[in-house]
């Protein structure tokens, strides 16, 4: 069968030849319908994130899938089901995280990452999993499928932040997104049309005319240019945010969202910026922090809860903004596509086969 | 009747003289017992912070207190009722925050806090407070009841910390204070005796011998010296540490202490060092907080529930411990000695009167 695979270092995914894969007990076999493209791949193909399994020289790309069961095998799942797997899987043998239900807490040597670390991903014809890492979807949402997981981030990384401030009285009226890629987009949705904040607000970049600030607007959110406000002085600008989202992966974000929250705020961090050293007013966000009982979490991964929360999330989003978000669908004869970038590319996914 | 205040920037406290305040409606009369100094009362002396009432030239000090209710004034309490009262009220009329039992999560310029900014506090013969500002104290606890504010700092950060990791299954295993000051100690005093922390740690910059040390040893704690183990070394040195609580006011802490977590672990931070400005590897920073699912917290202040949680932890405390953390009680003739600072005061108390 064919596979989109990379070799470390190489830069570029290729087309590769794998057998079908066999199911093992508890396992069943998927066939592969869209699989989408993010940030975290295109680190991968770059060589700066992620590794094969041990032993192999390639990787098969592809973390955010959604398939149709060819063979249950045993288990509770039908063929024709429509599902979408999670990402971690147990390294050698499982572990406390896998066992209950948690592996998005594990820390790193603790899991494997289908697509990403140690496990090949989806980007092939067939997959197997595990029936219990895998999230049935109804079938009208099928060709959407591929941005399940995504969703599913931003919802472990709301539930964390909505918990943070669950020992007071809080209300979400106002809420940024810091970064106008899919995630932060997809999240923006979230705002407007699951959690109904009153004031959302989307930080990109760019110049209009531009899909993503179009999008921004459609949404009825507030577009501000990082290059005029700068993430600390928003509070002035506009106002203090309840919650502020960070996907850029930009460390400065990290620090300036303590001075962009309003009291009592939360800030959930995303990104995963790697070493970078620069002077901050530490004293100034440590006490910031401290009398106004602001928050900043970390959160990574999602848990298969993440997952049927994020159905229920997607069946809320409106069909305009799905369409303007995903800007290209892409045959195994041009795959590449899916992997080009530019600012007219926002969300792309691979079709393997359709229902 | 005598008061102990300050004139802003004269550096150290006088005795007064006040007229025996009258209760107004709701209000009730105390006659003080004790009242405890700590941290803030120094940065008030000092001039560092804190603001007298409005028009007034001299601030009363003092918000650890414990009282003997004398005039119920047609309140629910009792002549004889032993009572600590809380420390925020509201500024010009009240507000949303102290409507709801939250006043400790009003931003600031929304509260005054008694004895500290824009209210008189309890270092006086005699004080009122509204009646629902006064938490009810076992009689056998009224010596020492001006221990109470201070740990319900304490009770409120652990609960904002709990609360934070309260979407996954967290088990709070290992522990440290960052700071042996009389905060850090009854906060150890907590992990040991009421939430029985596998193993807690404490962290200060003192050679032995030296009474916060023996304290922090008869804990069945580690004492960790800050000189040969930095905060982020510490995972290195011991272990990453479920729970940080920093309670030194030294900015650096607050970051190094995300490096001293271990995974999913949460950082609570207490003080309010002011502007500092230096160079952190902010990206490394942010990436752990991502990876690991890290968190850190600032909390201020306290409301109500933290106060009667803390009448519940006061009662758990050992005797020894209390015994060798007051290191000395003063009355008005010495009022002195209770704000002289050095290696061997641990926690001091003005005394107006006895039970």
């Amino acid at each position: 069968m064919k596979a989109i695979a990379v070799e470390p270092g190489a830069g570029e995914p290729t087309l590769i030849e794998r057998p079908r894969p066999e199911p093992d007990d508890g396992e069943v076999l998927v066939r592969t319908l869209r699989v989408g493209v993010d940030g975290t791949d295109h680190e991968v193909i770059a060589g700066g994130h992620g590794e094969p399994p041990a032993g192999a020289d390639r990787l098969v790309l592809g973390h955010e899938a959604v398939g149709v069961v060819e063979e249950p095998n045993g288990t509770d799942l039908a063929v024709g089901d429509v599902v979408v797997p999670t990402v971690r899987r147990p390294p050698n043998g499982t572990n406390a995280y896998f066992e209950r239900g948690e592996p998005d807490m594990a820390p790193e040597g603790q899991y494997h990452e289908r697509g990403i670390v140690g496990a090949d991903g989806f980007m092939s014809k067939y997959f197997t999993s595990p029936a219990d890492c895998l999230v049935s979807l109804p079938r009208e949402l099928a060709d959407l499928g591929f941005l399940i997981e995504p969703i599913s981030i931003s919802e472990k990384a709301l539930e964390h932040a909505f918990a943070s401030r669950s020992a007071f009285e809080w209300e979400l009226e106002s809420a940024m997104v810091l970064g106008n890629g899919s995630l932060g987009l997809l999240t923006l949705a979230m705002f407007e049309h699951v959690l109904a904040v009153d004031r959302s607000y989307c930080l990109g970049r760019r110049d209009r005319p531009d899909p993503t600030v179009d999008i921004i607007d459609d949404l009825g959110a507030t577009y501000v240019d990082s290059r005029e406000t700068p993430v600390d002085e928003v509070p002035d600008a506009y106002e203090g945010m309840d919650l502020i989202y960070e996907a850029t992966g930009y460390a400065k974000h990290a620090f300036q969202t303590v001075e962009g929250l309003a009291p009592n705020g939360v800030g959930v961090l995303l990104g995963v910026p790697g070493s970078w050293e620069f002077e901050v007013d530490g004293g100034r966000i440590h006490e910031e922090l401290v009398l106004h009982n602001k928050a900043l979490l970390g959160t990574v991964n999602s848990h298969r809860g993440h997952f049927e929360a994020a159905t229920e999330t997607l069946a809320q989003l409106p069909e305009w903004f799905t369409d303007d978000l995903v800007t290209g669908v892409y045959d195994l004869a041009s795959y590449e596509r899916a992997f080009e970038t530019g600012d007219e590319v926002i969300k792309t996914a691979v079709e393997f086969d359709t229902l």
